[in-house]
C-alpha cells in the first residue's frame, strides 16, 4: 500500500514482541500484523524468517540498538513516528516481549505525548523460551516458588546493582521456597555478574545455567556452578559474533539433566 | 487419525502453552501443533476459539483442575500417558507457559520416567498477557529494574509464605531501581495477600492493580493502593463466576493512566 493511499491521522504503531527467536513462537496475533503491515521497524535480532511475514511491499526499517554496540537511543526512533504521522500501520517488532527490558513502555509514552495510536502485542520473553527449550523450569514443586527477571547490567550501562540482586534462598527459609533468578543481558559480563552474586551472599555452589541464542538451532547450554561456570563457556571467536544470552540461577538448574529434549528432538 | 493408525511406542507429548486468553496470544508452533494432534488434553480455562484448531477427530479430554475448586492431583493425568503409550501424539494444553506456575516441569518429569518423548513449547504467561493489555510495564527505565513473578498462595494449599514476599524497595536503595511484583492466582484472597505485603514492610501506599480476565473481551482492571485496593474490586456473583485473577505490585502501575489502550482500542 502507497503512502497516498492513507488519511494523514489514521496512522497506528503495535508494539509487537517477536519472542526469543525461533519464528515458531511468534503469537498469531503478531503474525496477522505483520501480514497487513505498512512498516515493519525492527530490533537487529528479528529473524528473516519473521520479517518475511510482513508484505514484500512493506517498508523494512532496522531501528533496534544492540546492547553495548554503540550510544543507545532511548526514545522511539524519529521513522516511526514519521510513518505514523503519514497514517501507515507500523508494527514496531521488539525481540522477546515489549514490556520486560524491552524499553516498550518508553516508546508508548513518546507515542501518547504525540497523539498517536498503539497497540501492545506481549511476546515470548527469552527467560521463557531459553527456560523451555533448555529444559529448566522457571517455578517448580518444591523446588522454586517464584522467578525474579533481571539484568546483568545496570539500565543505564553502569555497574551491577546490588539491590536488583536477590539472594534466591531467605535466611531460615525452606529450600521448597527457593526463587529462581533469571539475568537478561548477561552474554558480556558473565564472570563478572557471577562473582558478584557470590559476594552478594549466593553460595558458591548455586547451580546455575548459560543459555545463548536461545530456541535458535545455534542454542547453546551450559551448566555449572556460580563458582565454576564461566569457565565452561566457550569465548566467541569475536566480541561481534557473541549471540545474546542469560543466565538461569537456582536449584531448578539441577532438572535440566533429565527435562532438556530440544537437543534431540524428533519432528 | 485412529488409534489403530498409530504404532505402539511412536507417541509424543508436547507441553504447550495456551497463553493468557485471547486466541491471538497462542503461538505459531502451538497452533501448527494442535491442527496435527490425534488427542488434545486441556486445561479448563483454554478457550473454546483455541481448541478449536485440533482437528474435528481429535479427542479432547479436560484433565486440570482450576485452582481451589477441589483436590489438586500434580500427577499427568493417566490418560495422557494412555493415549501417549498408544502411539498417539497429545498436545497438552497449559493456560499461560508450561514452566511458569504450570506445573509443566512435574508432567515432563513423569514423561521421562515413563519413556515417553516430549517437547515443551513456551506460552505467553499470565503477567506478560495482563501488562500489555492493561498498559503496565513490568519493567521501566527508572522505575522498575526486575520483576518477580510469586504466587498469591503457598504451593501446597496453605497460608502464603513470607519468603517470597520480597519488598520491591530495598532500604535505601534509589527508586530507579525498584522492581514490580506479579502474584498469580490471587482471585480468592485479594485482602489478605495485599495486607500480608503491608505487615512485610511494603509501604501501604504503594500502587497496585488487580488484572482479571486478562487478555479477553472480559478483561477488568481495577488500579490503586495496597491499602485500599480491595475495596475497590467488585465482587463476583458467586465464586464460581470468579475469573482468574493476578496482582501486579509497584510504581509501575502509575503508568497505567496514560499507556492503557485496550479499553479504547481500534481494529
Amino acid at each position: 500500500m502507497s503512502d497516498t493511499e492513507r488519511r494523514p491521522g489514521a496512522g497506528i504503531v503495535y508494539l509487537v514482541g517477536a519472542g526469543p527467536g525461533d519464528p515458531g513462537l511468534l503469537t498469531l496475533r503478531a503474525a496477522e500484523l505483520l501480514r497487513t503491515a505498512d512498516v515493519v521497524a525492527h530490533d537487529e535480532l528479528v529473524s528473516p524468517e519473521i520479517l518475511a511475514l510482513a508484505p514484500a511491499t512493506a517498508e523494512r526499517l532496522a531501528v533496534g540498538r544492540r546492547q553495548g554496540t554503540g550510544k543507545i537511543d532511548y526514545r522511539l526512533h524519529p521513522a516511526v513516528l514519521d510513518r505514523a504521522r503519514r497514517g501507515l500501520r507500523v508494527v514496531r517488532l521488539k525481540s522477546g516481549d515489549p514490556l520486560i527490558f524491552g524499553r516498550g513502555g518508553e516508546e508508548a509514552e513518546e507515542l501518547v505525548a504525540n497523539g498517536i495510536p498503539f497497540e501492545i502485542v506481549p511476546g515470548i520473553s527469552a527467560a521463557l523460551g531459553a527456560a523451555a527449550y533448555a529444559g529448566i523450569p522457571l517455578t517448580h514443586r518444591h523446588v522454586s516458588a517464584g522467578v525474579l527477571l533481571a539484568t546483568g547490567h545496570e539500565a543505564d550501562g553502569g555497574a551491577p546493582d546490588p539491590t536488583v540482586l536477590v539472594a534466591p534462598r531467605a535466611p531460615g527459609a525452606s529450600p521448597a521456597h527457593d526463587r529462581t533468578l533469571v539475568l537478561y543481558m548477561a552474554a558480556r559480563r558473565v564472570r563478572s555478574t557471577l562473582r558478584r552474586l557470590i559476594t552478594e551472599g549466593f553460595p558458591a555452589d548455586t547451580p546455575a545455567a548459560y543459555v545463548a541464542a536461545a530456541t535458535t538451532p545455534a542454542q547453546e547450554v551450559v551448566v555449572g556452578t556460580l563458582a565454576d561456570l564461566a569457565d565452561q563457556i566457550t569465548p566467541p571467536a569475536s566480541s561481534a559474533a557473541r549471540p545474546p544470552g542469560l543466565l538461569i540461577i537456582g536449584e531448578v538448574v539441577r532438572l535440566r539433566s533429565r527435562l532438556s529434549w530440544f537437543e534431540r528432538r524428533q519432528r
